[in-house]
């Protein structure tokens, strides 16, 4: 019986990875997908297309771990040279497995084309190697035993790479099957409108007990633009309890964070919100001025929004804010088109005129211009009303510069909706 | 005198850089800065906060380069390990550098509070190591001279980091006076319109001749998405010849390319569109059915657009078609709200309400949902009319998902105007 895989590096194979326009995005999925069959990754790298630098670091990484994933560097051209430099390190021969020449053949006859000579490189694979097919490519993977450890080589395209690393890692893969029987379970828990440091001032008592648990949970908080997420996971064998033990203790946490804590589910806020609105049969407009179009934007990035939405108005200037929703115009003179005034007259103007059931307006400076010692940059008033349910006005102050404010703002817009819907 | 320094490699500490939230996005920068004093890098790795490996990785490193730049665990906690890590390697002894105490002190005393104790961590250097100052932070970076070769440590922070390597690659900084004299010289071109491997063939003939040039000009073609990039690179150790040399480069693309070639400075679309109308004194106001409010946020993304965006109506449902356009409910009965008569009633709406010297209007089918045999998901129709030109409508078919579908309906309309602007 051989000793269960543990530890894992990566090495992503690509002078085109080394610039300042491209990361390798692979290692993500990689690093999920290894966690799920309780694989821990140690370390990963990047090497350019150089046989001898990509033959040394695999065999490094060999050394160090029981698993090593190679991504890219399988394409047909001179340039492609992770298999010869696996090869080298090995010290085994490459030799021509005629199935994946046929394989490759038959995808270009498929498209009424010859297979240009250059493809028979991809049919080239160390000796003993078993080759991994690729549903998406002509670049087969490639897996290895190496001395009781695991060499993977996959293409770096990632519609290609995923499906193949996913059968992997599935029950009856080969990396899960050599894989100990731990897994890692996850769950995660979305909060809005608290800063990063505050969800951990709330949460840290309660997780920092999970630590000395048998087996541990372990707490990543994670802060994204206007969302702080919590993510659980843990380790273990047994599938059902510690399912139980996460969902405990994700329950433990929503009490405490309250109504911040949004979403368990992994959906978004404006996805969140606009299943509400669905449940509820309620339809939404909104009127826009310094967001300029960003929450109507968000909410119809939403797959079937059009069942809610019902549209709105950006009101970027002050003419349209009286042309289209009416706003007095003495009043945008005496308060600003910044204030709470204002802003309660473009619900007006909308309920008036569109009539939906909720009703949404933000006005505020964006930046970099446009503040005052009265109203600095990040100043944002919104406003809304729910069918009959009284106006409610907010004025804010957002930091970060103009992209934040107007996330922000759309973000709080979001969860009062949200919280005025629930409470 | 010692040989100038050539190749890099990149070692980024953190555990937290290993699992599937977070990717080192530093190396982008360090390539960028290393590349402009023309020190190539070689290959970059991750490493999570293990001592005794980040000093193998290290070592390994420096057996192959003659720089090497680790960034992360500098902080005052256990865990952070680079410090100790870097002199285990070059077996070289940790000191307290009294100076260096007194600043992390000093930053304390400035918030009113007492440094504490474990911060004293952040004092220690290699024997013989000198600190470089972090105006954003209290971890201040080293940098050892080994045997010819460089060794730089930076606190992980980009806001930190990216001063301090700045520094350290500008004409007096440490980086660039060990360098040789070759900087790295850059041009680039935007397009849209074209599909990359589009764009590829047509600058494939006049960039294949560059290569055999000495010294040669370096292309590489950059698809984001509704938008193709070209950048040209060129190592030379003189500026004002390199420069001339680019500039006449890109000056036969940019012919070659013709009208899909917008901007050779960097800006984005919304940018460029929006500079002209403020020129020309032109203002904007858009009707937006699918894209549900995304053509007006990227126009007021751009700070300072008030000056010429007025505004418009987010129309995604036909009855504010109707309502505020003055769409005929006919018409869109007739022929459905994706049709050219509609896009132009669309158009004709804004003009007769909002009378903006351009005004645009946005139908289609986003999807998932709402294709017909007819019609299928990623029919977009589009209108223009600017003050009293001829209306311009166009009916496209975009590939991808929703997402996809949206973005180059409004890359459209954006470029459209270009074209009609500058005709």
């Amino acid at each position: 019986m051989t000793t269960p895989i543990r530890t894992a590096e990566v090495i992503a194979v690509g002078s085109e990875l080394l610039g300042w326009t491209r990361l390798d995005t692979n290692s993500l999925f990689i690093a999920e997908q290894l966690a799920t069959v309780g694989i821990e990754l140690k370390s990963k790298s990047v090497a350019g297309d150089d046989r001898g630098l990509i033959a040394a670091l695999f065999a490094q990484s060999l050394q160090r771990v029981d698993l090593v994933v190679l991504t890219g560097g399988l394409g047909p051209t001179d340039d492609d040279l992770t298999r010869d430099a696996v090869a080298d390190a090995l010290g085994l021969e490459l030799i021509e497995d005629e199935a994946i020449t046929a394989r490759i053949r038959h995808r270009f006859e498929r498209r009424g084309l010859p297979m240009p000579a250059v493809n028979r490189r991809q049919a080239m694979v160390p000796r003993g190697a078993t080759s991994l097919p690729n549903p998406n490519g002509s670049a087969p993977g490639i897996l290895i035993e190496a001395d009781h450890r695991l060499v993977v080589l996959l293409p770096g395209p990632p519609r290609e790479l995923q499906p193949m690393l996913a059968a992997l890692c599935s029950a009856a893969g080969a990396i899960a099957r050599r894989a100990g029987s731990e897994r890692l379970h996850k769950v995660s828990l979305f909060t809005t409108g608290l800063s990063e440091s505050h969800v951990d001032e709330i949460a840290q008592p309660i997780y920092s007990k999970w630590r000395e648990a048998t087996p541990p949970i372990e707490t990543t908080i994670l802060a994204t633009p206007g969302q702080v997420e919590v993510h659980l996971t843990l380790r273990s064998a047994e599938t059902a309890s510690a399912q139980q033990v996460l969902l405990k203790a994700r329950g433990e946490l929503v009490d405490a964070l309250g109504e911040a804590a949004f979403c368990t589910d992994g959906r978004l806020l404006p996805q969140v919100v606009g299943d509400m609105l669905r449940e509820r049969g309620l339809t939404l407009a909104a009127a826009e001025s310094c967001t300029g179009g960003l929450l109507l934007q968000r909410l119809t990035d939403v797959a079937g929004s059009s069942a809610y939405v019902k549209g709105g108005v950006v009101a970027y200037s002050n003419e349209l804010k009286t042309r289209w929703l009416g706003v007095d115009a003495a009043l945008i003179d005496a308060h600003g088109a910044v204030s709470e005034v204002v802003a309660a007259a473009m619900v007006e103007g909308l309920r008036a005129r569109i009539g939906a059931d909720v009703c949404v307006a933000i006005t505020g400076v964006a930046g970099p211009g446009g503040g005052t010692a009265d109203k600095p940059v990040g100043t944002v008033v919104t406003a809304m009303q729910i069918a009959d349910q009284p106006l409610s006005v907010t004025t804010h102050w957002f930091p970060g510069g103009r992209e934040m404010v107007r996330l922000q703002s759309t973000q709080a817009v979001l969860d009062r909706i949200r919280r005025m819907l629930t409470g």
